[in-house]
């Protein structure tokens, strides 16, 4: 019996995430279930995209990562569930595959055909449609009996980085909750700390670091981040109110 | 052995929660626990009778739900079990119960007789008193045996619904934290959608719809919403502050 | 299988806990995992000290109790691992232990020698040091290989109480999310209320009560809380902002 994953915009305040882990566990009373977070930015698809890819790796392979931001909820989007890497998904049609298919390169994405649409509500299909679904696939619902396998599901449009000469041109993807901005500058494949001779952002130089603290409070860094990518922070602050900037700025990291 | 949910307005901030979890896990380690949630608006019963009363239902029968919206705690007010459509329910007596009872009919209320009261903090009942009954419930005692039955127990002094002709007459009963507004107009003996010719909140009239996304960003919409009640929505917004109305603000509904 | 707490700073915005959660069920799929607060104040470690200290006794023997709050990731700061009154303690050597140890004045630190510095990143440590060590811990590693022993952890520099003739001289240790003053004036020793003849805090008399309705919407009161220690609240308001003071402010309990 495996683990399900939860990442939702549904916030605290209701008892929307405590209601899909009820359906889960009345089909499946054995299921361990994991929140991920539920405080993503509201109808935030990036968000949730970045997220999911980042943290599905930690957990067991076979594990599957119910993902449900989802303003489209009450139209014809399509319910997607997915494999790569060893994990299962289920998200709405709207985005939220793009960075776990960009990590793993190949991914297999079949549209669930919903049986008996006069039974579900029109806006909690969270609970009506997504739960059920993950709750069945990590019971043993083979992947390939969701439904037909689909290629057209929607990209979110996602920039690669450029090189330049001794310049890597990216964009920030992400900023957290604290207002750091998390780029899509990628160094994962370095073993070893970039020799960095600059950054700059929104037109901004800023210091090269290696941890949060190796600037005063109130100071602007840049790092390698936890999860390998160039970051922006301000120590004890929001870099992203202080620079004034947030999803799509450019951000350059020039290399000796 | 079964399952324990939690519904409180302690908050994430402190531990709370996660000490009545300790207490009952200490008691019977096999619990399985759920959290509906616990940012409930402080010390709104209200709130917290709606949606202990729309939650439960998806978990499986023999669960316990463990309510702890408690302004009274340290005073005299009595501590409550009680049994309605094959679940538990463990609660302060002040009114939480009101919509369990209202949605199954029938509903047997015991009142427990704490035996130590000299152990008791005067302000922590949820760790003192609600999780070990909850636990113990869980874990099989008798409901029983929890006390004698009493059936003065304190009612919310909730509103009924009144039709005149063609127009249904409610009122706002919950806010949620987007700022909708939630009213006691249930269509849930309504398998399809009615026809509405028109819904009216604060005297201002609002565009029907299926969805939330049916309307523009920043417009209002009323809706049946995943409780299969009317709703008041702001696509993005708050209808409560747009309105400037909420739990008592009439609602009409007027159908074909 | 033990249980694992988890106390931190990590905010429910992103999936920082969840992560955690990954890698320990990864390590160990049986783990039962309770969070007791990810919403402490940001690098607050005298919060983290004392909520660890008061929550982990509800918990069974033998759990592992994993607090996380790192203001200091990245350095040279050590990884501890700590037992004391049956239970274990995982933490960053920055403080957070020193509440745990003035409660049961016995405690054993050991420092976990990282193995493997390289494969770590430099900003978060939750998920590559203090997560798999808890987990470790918990599936049943012994304590004594954690590391060596240490006795020159960092203690933060906590006040005792003075009694002057019938006056006890506390400060303010913590203040919690509603803004209520927790001293470190502790009555757990006392089976009966104190009789108390004045409170004063931050020059201004408090009246003494038993429970947060013992006064009237919007007035101070002084009493007993939960975890036996004297606290100043305003019911339905901040004590905090009421009186202009926090951490480290004088109360005084005079006794007959």
């Amino acid at each position: 019996m495996a683990l399900v994953t939860l990442l939702t915009d549904f916030g605290n305040s209701e008892p929307f995430v405590g209601v899909m882990k009820g359906v889960m566990l009345t089909r499946h009373p054995q299921l361990t279930l994991v929140d991920l977070s539920h405080g993503l930015p509201p109808q935030d698809i990036g968000a949730a995209a970045f997220w999911l890819a980042q943290s599905h790796g930690v957990f067991p392979a076979g594990s599957v990562h119910l993902c449900v931001v989802d303003p489209g909820v009450g139209t014809e989007r399509r319910v997607l569930a997915a494999r790569a890497g060893g994990h299962l998904f289920v998200t709405p049609d709207n985005g939220a595959l793009s960075d776990v298919q960009r990590l793993h390169n190949e991914m297999e994405v079949r549209h669930w055909s919903i049986q008996s649409p006069g039974s579900l509500s029109a806006t909690f299909h969270g609970r009506d449609v997504f739960a059920p679904l993950a709750a069945e696939l990590a019971a043993g619902l083979p992947f390939e009996s969701v439904g037909p396998m689909v290629t057209d599901w929607v990209r979110l449009p996602r920039q690669t980085p450029r090189q330049v000469g001794k310049v890597l041109h990216g964009v920030v993807e992400v900023v957290d909750h604290f207002g750091n901005l998390i780029s899509n500058l990628d160094l994962s494949q370095d073993n070893e700390q970039p020799r960095v001779r600059a950054v700059r952002c929104a037109n901004v130089e800023i210091a090269w670091g290696k941890t949060y603290s190796d600037v005063s409070v109130g100071e602007l860094v840049a790092l390698r981040n936890a999860w390998n990518r160039v970051e922006v922070a301000k120590r004890d602050g929001s870099a992203m109110e202080t620079l004034g900037c947030g999803v799509g700025a450019a951000l350059e990291l020039e290399v000796e």
